[in-house]
């Protein structure tokens, strides 16, 4: 699975400075850095409407279509997914849960059980079944590649519910490596996230 | 396939007039039936927004999850949906294209493959997958309840969309089931969109 | 200042219990009062989504374009306002704040400037100067019908941030004044929130 | 009045046909200056909601809360605004309307009621009023700066109703000045926008 990043507002940080000191008309307070605590006061003080000024774009390859269903679900983001009703899906690739890549047995049946997917899905095509009813025989676990956008109150929103323990492997995984690109990006929006490497988690004191 | 109506604004046409009347304070204007005119008038010149004041919802059973995840991307609506994270899918319920269900051998390789899914999905269960991750060998023709609020606007765009011709079979055929109660029960808010049964599809002349 | 409940979704609990337990497939637990239990839990571990399928809609008489300028910033609702572009407001009322109505000089400079207000709108509408213009005379005091519909889990949201001792007057009175009709009609959905009727505010421990 | 990009995402069109192309995996048609054709394709299908992965931010300085309270009706949009709770409004500077310019009585009481206003805000700040409360003798023409920030489908859809021949003249006049500004920066997505300057309108054939 790799997250990359396609687009992120160019000086998130002073942007967001620019835009929040407009409610007090305080422009005098402005210097170089101040951003920062300007930044960390927003977040501290719950004004989050005004992250929404900066936003990123990310391409995320080698997710499943189980990702995709669950993280489409936050609506506050614009998504462009591959297709598989455009998209010929004879060599899909596909996602193994850990659980079962550590468990001898159980890998040899999904893996079986991902062939024959694949071969399923072949035969139908060659029976003139048009891909949008061939991919009813598709696993969740076929990768689905996705363009994600959203503001940083909207991405602090998804990784303070997605990093969480609760949080499912898959999603908490993915979204830990774009919290990892957005803490060096743009720090004092994400700073308070804390990563914690040995549990897979991540954790912010704030509430949204 | 079945849409059931859990909820819709009661006297809907009536409320959605009231609410509109406040743009104008027009409410001297407002008699027995003249919600029908009031709404025409709104839907011709595109004040939509007024329509936003009802809404309805539909429980969706035995749709697919291709269903479910093509339509949770409108965004502009709210959606509880069956979790393959928390219930057990060993006898789950699947749905057969039309394009299947008219092809003999097509039907056979996948109905198949359906059992064989089955049988996967147990075994690794039996061999203590979680459910959560056991779940990424379903197919997207596994069936999975959904639950659907939207405003009547929303409802009129996702239909101009959905009933379309171009749109999927699937979210199609729901959509237009959605279409005929609404009509029923709001015939002013949906009496311009035509069901051609023939084409299985819907339309109107006004854009939104 | 008056709050109308002008609609409400019916049986609001038993409809979220319905819809929530779509998740698990758990219907078997749905009895006479389930609902009330199953919201508590509901809140108490943050699944407010679905809090989303029930929605009350209000209107709002007597209460400023400040107020209305203000509570129309929350973008998951939906309006519809009295429009100074079309309403001959020569007429208008205005609310005077209590800080000003207590203060006997205050009130007189504010009730002369209003009548002067009143005064220069007329004169301007009487050399013929349209409506939409001659409304840039209109002071924020000037009241403003507004209808205001929203979903369950909004309406906590707002009330949560309306209603505290940060919030300016105006809008938390109305916002009081909509908790305790919702309070009324859907206890267990805001049953959490506790009205200080001394220092007219509202609070909850929960966090949304 | 004065509209100022404060930011826009870098390469927005080339961000635009990047994410595009995700949905039928068609990233070897992508060349130099193939995002041009492919976003005419885009808007011309009505796949609009690929134009969400680009956005800008502005700075309106000089227009007025009547422009404001409107504007932000847009709910898909972000917004911090000049806050008359926190900012000294004595010296407030305020729109005139052209209708009133071009009228000498007119503009004559208008301005001496500006005046008053101004006189009458002072008066009650004297008094010990707080801001928050001598604010409500602030007449909408008083100017309120605010920072907007929106996606291309977003403007597109902002523009194609505020720029229209029935849209009231401030709205208007700011909108097209945004137009002109992403005209010139992401010509393939604004391009379908005709600017009549005789009749300061601005129109397209796509419907959105």
């Amino acid at each position: 699975m790799k997250v990359e990043l396609l687009s992120i507002t160019p000086n998130a940080e002073k942007i967001i400075e620019k835009a929040g000191r407009t409610s007090y008309l305080s422009f005098d307070k402005e210097k170089i850095g101040s951003e920062r605590n300007f930044i960390k006061f927003l977040i501290k003080h719950g004004h989050l409407s005004v992250l929404e000024h900066a936003s990123a774009t990310f391409r995320i390859k080698g997710a499943s279509r189980s990702f995709t269903h669950q993280f489409v679900r936050h609506r506050l983001a614009s998504y462009t997914q591959q297709s598989q009703r455009y998209v010929n899906e004879e060599n899909f690739e596909y996602v193994i849960p850990p659980s079962i890549m550590q468990n001898k047995n159980a890998l040899k049946i999904y893996t079986e059980f991902m062939a024959n997917a694949k071969k399923t899905y072949s035969e139908l095509r060659k029976m003139d079944i048009f891909k949008e009813d061939a991919r009813f025989v598709l696993p969740n676990a076929v990768v689905s590649e996705i363009v994600i956008t959203a503001n940083f109150r909207e991405f602090r929103h998804i990784f303070k519910l997605r990093c969480d323990q609760k949080a499912q492997w898959e999603i908490r995984e993915i979204c830990i490596k774009m919290l990892e690109v957005l803490k060096e990006k743009a720090p004092s929006v994400f700073e308070d996230f804390v990563i914690d490497y040995t549990q897979k988690i991540a954790y912010t004191p704030y509430s949204d």
